[in-house]
């Protein structure tokens, strides 16, 4: 893998790079679409790639693992092959999972013993493994193991916490060393910096996981409930510790005035179910504002859904229909939604990346938030 | 509307034909995808038109009336501007959904009187409203009211149920008479042959459809629980009587073997919620037989699901992959079965058009049944 940092914003960290993968380029900054199983929820390959213009996917480590298993993703040659995905794929390394959705989890030295949410079966997770699983399924970027801490968490708690997360970096890194690519194309290890809400803790961890000088760089803990002040003063702190030459990866953030900001603070890398999710709900975004699909005022409106976006689904359907077929629960709808939410984070990194190479993102940035907000 | 009969097969009553209409043309034989609310479930436009290749789709009176009402379709300038789809659209009259569907209807001469299945809102179909109603919606083809008998009736109630769809044609067709197509396109309207089993009535409900000598005609109240023997010589019953030189169109039918022995006793057009319905629980149908895509045996099966039909999700995606899906409950399951079922059911009428046109349909669709019923 290889990044190259191509501008910087006079009047803010906003970066604007390119990140080469043996699937493919990616332009940063860049929002990844979240497909948890293989597969992002309601949208199909050929959608993603012709009418959300994704560059790079995301699967999950602890999902892919439980099913379909990994002797089925070994036997497919990888979940690039399973899924018919040919350009990158970054993989979250399950510890999130591990600590939302398992039960019955137990944190020891070694790694994480839990249960699956599916069926009861208990399962270790260790750093060595999670990178051999990660090896199996074949993404281009791969995630270290780490634990990530609630919020609200106790300073000791975090510590401890950041700690363990360190030292199993340094055994997931060596696992990576220490083992190859399962198929042909290369692979990068991504450290997650941890440290919960405590800013000497976010300086320690953003200075460790920076000296381990691996490919790219993750902040992990945050838009896990902290105030939004929060978020963006320790990404901002953890990006001053980070190499200028390495991208950033903000995990699971956010709305789109969320990834402006962090844009703006040096972030290059973002994922998060929110488009996906808040579409099945009938929330859209667009360059207008908020539109809930659902209220009786779209009814009669026969606009497209948005006439802005380069994406044929956004622009063939018409609010109203799409507003009759969240009512009548129609199946398409969620489609729909998802495609158009998805076309939209997709084009929202896009023009943040145009004004970053123009050199007025700061203040686009500053004009366009509050238009984002709106709730039409 | 206007119906060409090209090719009669010589040893069965098979016909190959083309209805022309305002929206384009229809290749005969044809299977209709069932679009109940203005949506083919889980499946959007594009995909109904370039990898289904849909000719026609259906669209329900009773279901669309409801929602979204007739003030937005009425707004939207008819069905077609509604939910997207340019080419032509038939509308079934509602009264299978009134008689199935809605509670406490009550029949009386002049219509059925119901209550909404989505909000207990009292309504009155009659056949003239049911006229007025699909002239709003604007299908190319529309269906007259009928009341459909439940399987088994008994003779008196069957006999009486005929009668009075037979009344309520009469006042349907001067309805339409009386009235103006709203959207420039022309219209058509289809009666509806009933009789229940009883052969005399069958032959009496066929010749008085026969002599109103509508554009098509339609044969309902078969596939309603009957054997199928029963369907089958009922269905070549009515044929007799029904004129060669307007399409035949047989209602709610049925599975791929039901399509193809129906083809040979005369029937130029179906709809079934089969396809979209069966594919949603994981049964997928295709030229070697039957799948049942949730079975272990798939789990590491990476072919693709069907590498014959000329449809880009049947080639892209492979049997594990939406076996996988299916057992993760994830939505994209739902749309790839649902696009590959119609994608099949629109190339099995296509080759059935090819054999006729051949002069070998006969002896083909005698040699395909079997394989096409096997369970993989």
């Amino acid at each position: 893998m290889d990044f190259s940092l191509i501008a910087t914003d006079k009047n803010s960290c906003a970066r604007a790079g390119n990140i080469i993968t043996d699937h493919g380029e990616i332009a940063t900054p860049i929002f990844m679409p979240v497909g948890t199983v293989g597969s992002v929820k309601a949208v199909n390959q050929n959608q993603l790639l012709n009418e959300v213009k994704a560059e790079i996917i995301l699967g999950n480590t602890y999902h892919l693992y439980l099913r379909p298993g990994l002797d089925v993703l070994q036997q497919a040659g990888g979940l690039h092959k399973f899924n018919s995905w040919d350009r990158p794929i970054l993989t979250d390394s399950g510890g999130y999972q591990v600590f939302s959705l398992a039960a019955n989890r137990k944190i020891k030295e070694d790694g994480a013993l839990f249960q699956s949410h599916i069926d009861g079966s208990k399962h270790l997770f260790t750093p060595e493994k999670v990178v051999d699983i990660q090896r199996v399924i074949g993404a281009d970027i791969i995630m270290a193991f780490d634990e990530c801490p609630p919020y609200p968490s106790e300073y000791a708690y975090a510590k401890n916490s950041m700690e363990l997360t360190h030292r199993w970096l340094a055994r997931g890194v060596q696992q990576m060393n220490e083992t190859e690519p399962l198929y042909g194309h290369s692979q990068s290890l991504f450290p997650i910096i941890q440290g919960g809400t405590y800013k000497d803790l976010r300086q320690i961890s953003a200075e460790f996981v920076a000296q381990m000088d691996c490919d790219g760089n993750a902040i992990g803990g945050l838009s896990v409930g902290e105030p939004e002040e929060v978020m963006y003063e320790l990404a901002a702190l953890c990006c001053t510790f980070l190499p200028q030459n390495k991208p950033r990866y903000l995990m699971g953030v956010g709305t789109p005035w969320n990834i402006l900001e962090n844009i703006s603070l040096g972030i290059d890398m973002f994922d998060c179910v929110m488009p996906t999710r808040n579409g099945r709900n009938g929330m859209l975004f667009s360059w207008n504002g908020v539109i809930n699909i659902r209220n009786k005022k779209w009814a009669n409106d026969f606009s497209p859904i948005d006439e802005v976006l380069d994406c044929p689904t956004s622009r063939t359907y018409s609010k109203a229909y799409l507003r009759h077929l969240f009512i009548a629960s129609e199946i398409l709808g969620l489609q729909i939604a998802s495609v158009h939410n998805l076309a939209f984070y997709l084009d929202l990194v896009k023009q943040a990346r145009k004004h970053i190479l123009q050199g007025d993102f700061r203040a686009w940035k500053d004009a366009i938030i509050p238009i984002l907000k709106q709730r039409l």
